[in-house]
């Protein structure tokens, strides 16, 4: 170490800068460090807002305090880490041959410049608003800030609105349904595209949507904001591409998020082409003195080796330690990577992902893929299992297990972990099915989930079992195509519960016996199913077995189908 | 395939056996299978047997059915799976020669020869019972049948028993000392070690004592069973090792399995070292012709490479599973082996584990190490977090996880099967530090506490921080040594709760401007912590920084500490 302390400037006060700035603190305790954020509150606990503006708790100080409850201002930073953090202060240059950074104290206009030998850029990002008219109206806001987040709360709290649309149905437009809704505002949660939660597969992207319209709240998807329409300079309703209007007080913009790289890009530092930051694995960006992390960044998918923007609190915060040592001790530390994992809370709905879903892995070149669709309970049903639907993605070739979207009231957040952690040690469908997990009735099946989904794949690998999702069976049935089906399940469960899809009904105990009422054509398609698809697996296997050549199973059976059903 | 059936007989019918039988029977409709089971009861779900007795549910039939509410009896099997199901039927011999096993159906003393083509023996295990007097008495019972489950039921629900003690404080010695309590028995667990479950690390070990005990049951360790006690044939109390006696009207022993390997024995099979019947990783006995699965055989461990006996559900199910592909297609299935994962409940608190403790470690020639304990919140606090605390253990030449152990009212279930699935996929400490797993604020700390666990034993191999378990603490205390321990949480947490071990308070931010207050002597021991020891290493930091050179940490701080403490 010189004798001179090592100066070093943090540009961003949320998730990515004070990690870095606190972390380099404990590895060097004679550095000069010094911390620039542009708002007026520091790590805030930006992913707690839509829990706030819900009235899951009401105490706006957990969002901005040590777990020992002491405010993250700039006397904390400056008593318990050394570190100076200067508020309401906009940096507005670089100068990368000086070293400098030129800042703004917002309130009185006072500009200063610091020296630096190590910078970090940790500018986050910006909610995009679509570019329609009437964004200007009072009314439509974001949920990006903790100013946001008050606004959003004041909301919920004078309980006047009645009515608001969420414009966009990614994680973050769901979060804030669940919270507006839970504050008894008629929400709608609209959706350019064709379907909600783009990393999601059509098929659980619809078992979400019936759960959302359960709970009371609406989605349209296939139709995005055409203009935001207004009285008085106020929010009155949005009107829709197909011209649709729909009224409403409230709008909350969670269209995604644009990367702040102004000043980088003002710096000459490199962007990428998805628009964030380029930096290497030690998180540096095109000059080695200066760093970034955070959502401004573009870091590097593990599974595809691309580049791609991943704007999440854990990551900024992984990436913020990475950068905390390499600022003390150059080239010490790598972020390797992300496996693309995420998840969220809708309504009694748990969704999580990891890796790519089937569509994801097309366009990214990955095509020669299996997946899987299952359906089951996560603890056993007589300790009070609640259900889980997942689809699994492999890549044929190697077996390499790389996607998994799991869904459901169940716990589907332990099974996503489990398999973010299979994708990220690389295994292979065989290693996750015979993986030795941790079992007692209070936490799993004896089989678990994440276990029976890679039993399945495999033996789709292998050739096993033809499946058949329900969107393409739905399919099949709508354009009238000639195929035999049959619910394999007990009159009880028929009884209880059915499709109604021209199926026939013949128990998997009775199957054998009654082979003569099947097609005599052995190569008609037969599309069997029970609750789970399990029996369904096994009557195929009987059915391939007395000769008939086109056999599938219906993936997830009754508990995955998404459509209406009989009953 | 041939033209003649091939001739599956399968000895065992709990789980490994039917599991293997089921499989083989997909992958070929045609082969003959028997299954023999010796109890009356076929695919029974032993785990729950527990939670049976204990009256979280009270329909037994659930411990018997499908989930969609058949009874798994002959008549499912021959219906459903076309297996012929002999039950209360005992194998009693093998001829490998013949390739012949006989067998006796017990209530009438029939007996059949079958022949089989290929043999799977799924025999299970017998509880041990303590080699002491008494133990023929009335009222000393195992939880390992149907029929062990009935008695211990109806013993529950006739609700006569006032005292029980249960022999032997592992997984299911807990299981059912809480089923006991809940049925408001007063339960006294007895282990004759020094430690209850021996998976866990002595501290946490200790931790979990407290939670039985503030719940209302009593431990005793160190202390065995050195007779049972009774009157007219009926148990009337327990004599310990010490001479103590505890009246009591019931014992549950469980103290360990023993494989039933006395009919492979017979037969000329292999046994292993450790008693079970040995298997190469195609689940293939030392003959080709007969497979051996479950509670009876030994298997590989992934992280020692040597044979371990672990009878749990899963892993029968697993080995069934990889035995029914095999049966059919020789060769063509493998069980790569075991990560030492399990879990259990214990009144509010998990107590999983994955991998090797590092007394195991050791044991197993695996001495180079570094541990570390953590304690922490599940998810944050203004969503109800909950506290979890771990162990992991890490091979220090290589980084490598070998160990984890987590115990909590927290979740602790998506903790252990994370890092089981990073031990399965040989990760280091670096790459673990830096996974990319799901967060939101309903599911976990933006760091998730395996990610902190990671973080701080990566500290630790990098020699930045220098540990001290509490059991080190309190043994340096407890021998009156000289060291200098401070506490720099705020005023305000040392109010409310304190160790009162001697420490002084230095609240982190306070620390930089009362230097003086510290030894002068730069060598004397220092010793800090904070509830969780986040705080404490950060003052740790800053005291090295200043000259002091015997700076340690209480790893776990407050909540993580296992003593009567001050207030």
């Amino acid at each position: 170490m010189s004798s001179q302390p090592l100066k070093i400037v943090v540009i961003g006060g949320s998730a990515a800068g004070p990690k870095a700035a606190a972390k380099a603190r404990r590895l060097d305790e004679h550095a000069a460090i010094t911390l620039i954020q542009k708002e007026a509150d520091l790590s805030m606990a930006s992913c707690g807002f839509p829990y706030y503006v819900g009235g899951v708790f009401d105490d706006r100080n957990q969002l901005i305090c040590t777990p020992a409850g002491i405010v993250r201002d700039p006397n904390f930073f400056q008593k318990a880490k050394a570190i100076e953090a200067l508020v309401e202060t906009e940096a507005t240059h670089i100068d990368r041959a000086a070293k400098t950074v030129t800042c703004t104290h917002l309130p009185s206009g006072e500009t200063r410049t610091l020296s630096y030998d190590r910078l970090v850029i940790a500018t986050g990002a910006t909610p995009l608003r679509p570019p329609v008219p009437g964004t200007e109206l009072d009314g439509i806001h974001t949920l990006q800030s903790l100013g946001d987040a008050d606004a959003l709360r004041a909301i919920r709290d004078a309980g006047k609105v009645r009515k608001a649309v969420i414009v966009g149905g990614g994680l973050i437009g769901f979060e804030v349904c669940e919270a507006l809704h839970l504050a008894g505002i008629q929400t709608t949660v609209i959706e350019k595209t064709d379907s909600i939660l783009p990393f999601l597969d059509r098929q659980l992207a619809h078992l979400v949507e019936n759960e959302v319209r359960r709970q009371g709240a609406d989605i349209i998807t296939g139709n995005g904001v055409a203009a935001f329409l207004g009285e008085d300079g106020k929010l009155a309703g949005v009107k829709l591409d197909n011209g649709t209007e729909l009224p409403c007080e409230l709008a909350v913009v969670a269209v995604g998020v644009r990367p702040n790289v102004a000043l980088a890009e003002a710096a000459g530092l490199e962007i990428g082409a998805l628009g964030g930051i380029k930096v290497n694995a030690r998180m540096q960006t095109s000059d080695p003195a200066v760093y970034a992390a955070g959502d401004c960044v573009e870091c590097r998918s593990l599974i595809t080796g691309e580049a791609v923007r991943a704007p999440y609190g854990d990551l900024a915060n992984l990436q913020g330690r990475v950068i905390g040592q390499n600022l003390i001790e150059p080239d010490s530390a790598s972020f390797p990577g992300i496996t693309h994992t995420g998840i969220c809370k809708v309504f009694d709905y748990t969704i999580g992902f990891t890796g790519l879903n089937a569509e994801q892995a097309r366009a990214s070149g990955i095509s020669d893929i299996e997946t899987v669709t299952i359906s089951g309970l996560d603890i056993p049903g007589y300790m009070g299992g609640k259900v889980l639907i997942s689809q699994m993605v492999a890549e044929r070739a190697t077996g390499r297990i790389i996607g998994f979207q799991c869904i459901g009231p169940g716990d589907a957040s332990k099974r996503v972990a489990t398999v973010a952690m299979a994708i990220r040690g690389g295994l292979g469908i065989e290693e996750l099915a015979n993986a030795d997990l941790p079992y007692a009735p209070p936490y799993s099946l004896a089989l678990d989930h994440v276990i029976v989904s890679a039993h399945v794949l495999e033996n789709k690998l292998k050739g096993l079992m033809r499946g058949l999702s329900a969107v393409e069976l739905k399919e099949r049935i709508d354009s009238g195509a000639e195929c035999f089906i049959i619910d394999t399940r007990t009159p009880q469960e028929y009884e209880e519960e059915r499709l109604g899809i021209g199926e026939h009904l013949i128990p998997v105990g009775a199957l054998r016996s009654r082979l003569d009422e099947l097609p005599a054509d052995k190569s008609q398609e037969i599309i069997l199913y029970c609750k789970v698809s399990m029996r369904g697996y096994e009557a195929a296997a009987a059915l391939k077995a007395n000769g008939w050549t086109n056999v599938k199973v219906l993936e997830g059976g009754v508990l995955a189908w998404p459509y209406p059903r009989e009953k």
